[in-house]
């Protein structure tokens, strides 16, 4: 006999995890309908290729990658641009624009098992295609600020950059992008000298090696005043200029909608290789991790078959929002409903089926209940329900059903009455009106 | 440039799939709260061995097998009991019984693409775990049953069969599980003779052909009358009479709960090798395919090494219930929120600001609202969103913004007014209310 386990790094979620999830689920998909975000599906498992086109070095190779059946080269996504961006190309290119989709789905990477890191884990996403406009990147970062507060947290605040000033410095430098995306990817680990050597050895000019150490170290809440600086250390960067102006406007429409925790950070560069403009991530104080991220990828579409598109999204963690709001104690809103047991007093089969045909008739009245199935004498039944939290027991006699009664028994408050089964209806309704309000 | 395809056998689901999905996904969840399931989630891959342990030949060849990245011979799950059997004994073994178990789940199997055969698709499921009675079984039937009703479906019926009760007669003859098994998988291809020939090779006594060959035959709606033939047919078999005399019962508890379309076939066996009891499918008339199938396994769990432990389950096929409705023309009851479009009568920044406030003043307000980001001029926003099914348009001008107003343009009456904001909100969620009911 073999016990089997889970496989290292994945997660079995009990119902408490669920609950949880479920609910901050239920507010992605609040923000799916308040802000016209159509949710879509894609598979679990796309080609390899697909997957591992713009995912950047480090997740390509923590991909879960395999030949299937066909011989075709296939992964489960690691994460889920790639997979809407084919999506768009495939199914929606004739449409008018902006398409505004949403997602909620799970992703696969085999990164080693650490704290709050699982192997499969739970993303949600907002992808806004179309658009160029800094309206566009203020609405998803609007969205990734009210899901912050309609989860309730208080201290948070989005990290905000913009990889197109970067890129437009290092490009007029005539350095390719696949350098540029490993001096990123040092920048985005917090090793900024080591970038800085490697552009050195690049021979970039020593003005562009002094412009990015500039940039690298301006950061702060004081976005206007932090423009400024930057607008004057990118000075002669013409492109770099124009993105600058872009973050500017994208600053200004944040303000319309009271996004306020924003922290500008120049230096700061994502992980994937697809971004194009504005980048963030959002981060809750007391948790050291990111809560999710996004920017603008105006390329990726172009990439994978279509027309030039712009667009623009943001990806919340799921799993770690869960975590976080947990760690901080913060309340989880949701509604339980209270619970009522059907017992028969004895295991005589023709009890039993009156004991079903309750269960059956409380059920159409919309209430919550189980039924006593383990054959268990009433005293271990009731003792049962009242661990398992249950408010009420509905007990079914021989001699209260020839008077065409129950036995409704409070459990909270340890008290029973003999009612009719509509009088046990109509208090179990009340108790869960009240508990609900 | 490559355009990228999603995988032969996969599925994009379109913001009205999606709908779909989510809305029979919803009445699943309803379940789980009406009858005291919790929703448990297990991670997509498992370990090959688990799941191919008692899967059945057929699913085992076309599961996504592979090694991953630390040597470990992994699967997508091609369903979910054995990935419930094994979260219980993981996680659950100490908790008193029954535990009710839900799960909405993705599943994989590498069939041959086909009408409404997707090799990734979603299954809804109840297992009912640690109760070897009648009641057990017809809870999970009435679940089965209750699902349809609420659905919408009028005419659908539930096969039950009874695996007990041809395992007991086999066994009687000594015929091995595996060997069984294989008969089973005939069977339940409907290739009763090749399945009667093998029983012949096994050197199965004439009593025991004549038997199983009778019992093959033996189906209807006469569900006491059926018992009763079969009571005769298979006198002498011991073990097989309690199976029967359980099938029984279950048939009580179901008619004590309003259970009425069954229909009994003795013959009647599943692919999945675990089953040990009650089994059964659902139909729907007019749609060829099971829309969902479940049974009585008690062995399983400890075969994954927990205790000897009964249990019960059903799993409706989320994808395959949507596609009946579908061409049954059963409709979908989803709530359809009315949306409004905001729209600035320029490109101005400033006003643009503005209709971003006051999009963000909507959203306060809970209404679904979508903003002009593609800097259309007025005319061409306002027939996009007609287009798109905008109920309403806010429009944002200089001029009425100075009075404190907007114009709120009903794009189904084509009428437009001059309001304050919340006199546009009143009205909008006025026209809500009305859609609503």
């Amino acid at each position: 006999m073999v016990v089997y386990r889970r496989l290292r790094g994945m997660r079995d979620y009990l119902p408490e995890d669920v609950k949880k999830l479920n609910y901050v689920k239920s507010i992605v998909r609040e923000l799916f309908r308040l802000f016209g975000y159509k949710e879509v599906m894609t598979p679990t498992l796309e080609s390899f290729d697909l997957l591992a086109a713009k995912s950047g070095e480090e997740i390509r190779h923590r991909m879960y990658a395999f030949t299937d059946l066909g011989g075709r080269k296939v992964a489960l996504r690691p994460e889920m641009t790639a997979s809407i961006a084919r999506f768009y190309v495939n199914n929606l290119r004739g449409y008018s624009k902006p398409i505004r989709l949403g997602y909620i789905a799970n992703c696969f990477r085999y990164d080693e098992p650490q704290y709050a890191r699982y192997r499969e884990f739970w993303q949600g996403g907002f992808e806004l295609i179309g658009s160029q406009l800094p309206e566009a990147d203020a609405e998803i970062i609007e969205i990734a600020d009210l899901l912050m507060k309609k989860l309730g947290f208080k201290r948070y605040y989005i990290k905000l950059g913009h990889i197109g000033i970067l890129r437009a410095i290092l490009s007029s430098e005539l350095i390719e992008e696949s350098e540029q995306n490993r001096i990123f990817g040092l920048m985005d680990k917090g090793r900024l000298s080591e970038a800085i050597m490697r552009l050195k050895k690049l021979a970039a000019s020593p003005r562009c090696v002094r412009t990015i150490s500039e940039l690298a170290n301006l950061k702060g809440y004081a976005t206007k005043d932090l423009i400024l600086k930057a607008e004057s250390i990118i000075t002669g960067y013409d492109e770099a200029i124009k993105h600058l102006e872009n973050l500017r406007e994208v600053l200004e429409c944040l303000k319309a909608c009271e996004v306020e925790s924003v922290i500008l950070d120049f230096g700061f560069a994502r992980g994937l290789e697809y971004y194009t403009g504005v980048i963030f991530e959002v981060f809750a104080e007391g948790f050291k991790l990111a809560l999710g991220g996004g920017g603008r990828y105006d390329r990726l579409i172009e990439l994978f078959g279509g027309e030039p598109t712009p667009a623009v999204g943001y990806a919340p963690g799921l799993d770690r929002i869960v975590l976080a709001m947990s760690e901080l104690n913060i309340p989880f809103k949701f509604r339980e409903e209270i619970k009522t047991y059907v017992v028969p007093t004895s295991n005589d089969f023709k009890l039993k089926l009156k004991a079903i045909e309750i269960a059956h008739l409380l059920r159409e009245n919309d209430l919550g209940v189980e039924l006593e199935v383990m054959g268990r004498s009433l005293r271990r039944a009731l003792s049962h329900a009242s661990a398992r939290g249950f408010t009420f027991a509905i007990i079914v006699g021989t001699k209260e059903i020839s008077k065409g009664k129950v036995v409704l028994r409070d459990l909270e408050l340890n008290m029973q009455y003999e009612v009719t089964l509509s009088e046990a209806i109509n208090i179990i309704r009340n108790r869960n009106k009240q508990r609900l309000n």
